[in-house]
């Protein structure tokens, strides 16, 4: 089993014989926080570690519902094989939800329904990419992105990014230089930051996408959990030329479990994606699909939008405040607008993933900063998720990793 | 759109612009199966053409109360993330069953989730396949599996098949000569051929994967489906070297809809997969795998399969006795002992892509074969479903096929 967890392991030998796996396999590397969240199911570990939304906000009773009257009004239709674009009238719904929120220029030819966001960078990875590829990404960068891309052994443009994201600033020169094929993104409350792109730069990478004909794939799961500050456009609003691939999901709102995601682009490229799905896993549950667009009929989105914005907020703030109370003067955290996470730089010579074990020890958890790097991986990172513990957990957690990371201090 | 169908066309032309996609697309090709599907919704069109399990038989209200006691036992925690693996409850009911009724000597570790076969086949090559490597294949294969090892660049190596299935004295000298990296076969109730795969040749084929160490993929999504004959045991069970990968699905037998499948394999295999699945799309709709084990807990599921097997093996006679009387005495045709399809090879001259407007025109739908084949294709033959269509409408849509065919001939 550990040569799995060596990064070079391809060659996976067992007591009877050896497999030969592709060469990507080696580049993919098993999920470090995944790992991780297996310790941290334990329930006395408070666990900043994963990426859960609140179970107790899932609407259940309105998906119960509403997998009930599918099953009811259409269960024949619905247990059948269906398109790979995905079922109509959700692509409809999503359009014009789009159309109406995001001021994107839409339609539901132009939206494929995926397996989650994740099989939407998926998808557009085996579309787009050949082995040797490069795709811009900010440093550090989403780690499951970076896994989807590896699988497609694609190489990586690694920008540095602030408390304003992405450093746009850096991009043209990185594309001059580096000719990458896509540009990947998380707009609004980065993962792992939190951080949010600044307008000017929005337009600033719509601009160099334009002159450099080089698609963005913006990765939006997380837009609809803004907590505070003003709205800013998502870049596919501000692109005139069908050069953003919009990717998002129901995955932070409604449920992560039913996977229903979905990728919002120009109509060549949703033809092109629709080939690749169909090839991948032919098309995505439609029970689910139909239920989630039965759902959303009759219960009211924008008012458990509201609710989950209200919870999640002050989860937010209440760590951000807890951290400055518990963590030692010399440690740097960002301020997030909304989305699951925030990002602590510890005092240098701390190492994130050396904290764990004693983090663990003291029923704490976190997710060490560095495999979300795309270059340079730095170590006196962590990131903390606050959406999946309650108030009390969040000062009860914080303080007792306050008290951690002091004593490494010393 | 029409550059989107020509199996070269990689750069596609918009009215604004240029995108640049991966060579892979041009390999997978746009599904003929499926376009064909689009024409075929007509309801006065009799379709032999798709791959469909019978609606009427679906069991809806057993899945739709399954789907009611998960979100009434554990609402949030089926629609929260789940492992990459799978539900465990589910996984563990595949092991038993794959023990107890297929002699496969596993375990629920062995077992991976997958989101139907189709992903199964994606899985398997993104693991194993580097470009240029080669797949040794019946020759017609599955389509769709063609697709998925195309995507991933792979070449094929095709032999023959006949009436009792891949002609396996012929593997041994290709494997030499090409060196494939897997061999893929559906040896129970072939697509599209609907023929099985003798016994003799199942040993054969076992010994030759162990000498040369060749992993086999067995796809068996229809092999519950057996409506005469004697059972065969699956290559799954002759293995003794964990060289078999073995995929199957409750697409056929339950619901297509509903999306899972599985992958059956050694620990060291399924390890691999998972990682590939976890940047594919992390997981399968966990609402959909704790609702199909919740049914199963209760659900007479070998009376289902006899009731399937009773209706479909009814039609499956009924077309071939149709076949008889109404197809040109020079034609011939498989006589499957289970699963969707038969293969009707139609007198020298004549063109299955040919004669399907003809037959459009007569309110008659089938699948050329041409698009079957992974080498030299034969225009002269046509895939025929006989799952979707009751008896009445069999015979009916066969009289009209034979009459379409007899004015052909002349």
């Amino acid at each position: 089993m550990s040569n799995q967890k060596t990064s070079s392991a391809v060659l996976v030998e067992s007591p009877l014989q050896t497999y030969r796996f592709a060469h990507r396999m080696s580049r993919i590397g098993v999920s470090a926080v995944r790992e991780i969240l297996k310790v941290t199911e334990r329930p006395e570990i408070i666990s900043f570690a994963g990426g859960l939304p609140a179970p107790e906000l899932f609407p259940i009773e309105a998906l119960a519902e509403g997998h009930a009257t599918v099953f009811r009004e259409s269960g024949s239709a619905a247990l059948q094989y269906s398109t790979t674009e995905g079922w109509l009238p959700l692509r409809e719904w999503i359009a014009d939800r789009l159309k109406n929120r995001r001021s994107i220029n839409t339609s539901a030819e132009q939206i494929l329904i995926t397996s989650g966001s994740q099989q939407g960078i998926d998808l557009v990875a085996k579309t787009f990419l050949e082995a040797g590829d490069k795709v811009l990404v900010e440093n550090p960068c989403y780690l499951a992105a970076l896994q989807a891309f590896s699988a497609y052994e694609a190489d990586f443009v690694a920008v540095d990014s602030d408390d304003h994201g992405m450093c746009v600033e850096q991009v043209e020169a990185a594309i001059q230089r580096e000719q990458p094929k896509l540009i990947y993104i998380v707009a609004d409350f980065h993962n792992p930051k939190g951080t949010t792109l600044s307008l000017e730069r929005r337009q600033q990478l719509i601009d160099i996408s334009r002159r450099y004909h080089i698609p963005i794939v913006e990765d939006n799961p997380y837009g609809a959990l803004r907590y505070r500050g003003e709205r800013m456009p998502v870049l596919a609003s501000l692109d005139e030329e069908g050069l953003v691939i919009y990717l998002s999901t129901f995955s932070k709102t409604l449920s992560p479990g039913m996977r229903i995601g979905w990728i919002a682009a120009a109509k060549e490229i949703i033809q092109m994606l629709v080939v690749a799905k169909q090839a991948t896993d032919l098309h995505t549950n439609t029970v689910a699909q139909r239920a989630a667009a039965k759902t959303l009929e009759t219960f009211d989105y924008d008012a458990h939008l509201a609710r989950l914005c209200e919870v999640y907020g002050e989860r937010c703030l209440t760590m951000i405040d807890a951290i400055g109370r518990h963590f030692p003067e010399e440690t740097k955290w960002t301020r997030p607008e909304g989305g699951l996470f925030l990002w602590v730089e510890l005092p240098e010579g701390l190492s994130g993933a050396e904290l764990l074990p004693v983090a663990l020890e003291e029923r704490v958890a976190f997710v060490p900063g560095a495999p979300f790097f795309a270059a340079n991986p730095k170590p006196n990172f962590i990131r903390l998720n606050f959406s999946n513990s309650k108030p009390e957990r969040i000062e009860e957690g914080i303080a007792r990793l306050g008290r951690v990371i002091k004593a490494h201090i010393r």
